[in-house]
């Protein structure tokens, strides 16, 4: 038995993510032997900023947090942008934190992050355009490959996607983390 | 003589800004007898989302801004996460806010007055994604086509132009603005 067996992991992005944070996760999470959900503001499918079509599984309108385990945010500036404004997709992932469920975040992925008020004296890293909205948000903002959080794991770009997928799998394998809440 | 006569605005960007953004507001200082100067991060040129391609006039690091009387900020979500980590243009901006002169910002343009440090207990506007970020900057955010500030010209979007480019002019006839600190 795979070491994510039984686990269902969201992914949440809209038009324009990067095309790599989101595929590259995704692979780590279901060669893990997870069962990965793409959830989108619309439904149909969504276009990475390169091309990447991904089918959308199910609108962020419709989902519910307690039938998954684990949240996965992509980046890309476009993605992040309209994202936040998605008030289903910005509750959904307040939601994780609420049940202190694992959530990878990457990149411009931490908007919505801010936009669902769960920073609050938590630590994180992301693309470095960011690092004054999350310091702002009350976060401890830091420059590093991967950080890991009780919980949340956060990277900055493409080139962290190695450590970034390595922790999001041994996060998400341990489940539920008490300090990771609103 | 024209309402702006004698006076130099320097309009901050770089490549992926909104184009009517930036030839909008130029074409209505120019208009009214106003110098526009293309500031940068980079020499050459600067190409907008939709193509428009703007001579740069001079490099952030190398402007003062004491030899401008405005200073203009227009959007585009690239342009604007961008432009908020190229610290001689934030600091570009600040002295603007010290020297009590007048600025215009539009759409995603306030990340770098959020940058800056200049927006606590400013009123303004700007794209709808950029809300909690210029709130947890300190300002009062306002859901209006244009807002002025003692000498702070902010809107939306686009369709906001018109009304934004009159205040924008206006604003720079009236000169220093004693409120517009840091």
């Amino acid at each position: 038995m795979s070491q994510l067996t039984g686990k269902r992991v969201a992914f949440v992005a809209t038009d324009g993510f990067e095309d790599s944070e989101l595929t590259s996760p995704w692979r780590a999470v279901t060669d893990a032997g997870a069962e990965a959900v793409m959830v989108a503001p619309k439904s149909g499918s969504i276009t990475g900023k390169n091309g990447h079509v991904q089918a959308v599984d199910a609108v962020s309108a419709d989902v519910d947090a307690g039938a998954f385990h684990a949240l996965v945010l992509p980046g890309g500036v476009v993605n992040a942008d309209h994202l936040r404004m998605d008030a289903p997709a910005v509750a959904f992932a307040r939601s994780f934190f609420a049940e202190g469920k694992p959530v990878g975040v990457i990149c411009h992925g931490a908007w919505t992050l801010v936009e669902a008020e769960v920073l609050e004296g938590r630590t994180l890293t992301s693309y470095p355009s960011l690092r004054t909205d999350l310091r702002n948000a009350g976060a401890l903002w830091v420059d590093e490959e991967v950080v890991v959080d009780e919980g949340l794991v956060s990277s900055r770009t493409p080139d962290d996607l190695p450590a970034f997928n390595a922790k999001v799998v041994e996060e998400i394998a341990e489940g539920r983390h008490a300090e990771q809440t609103v």
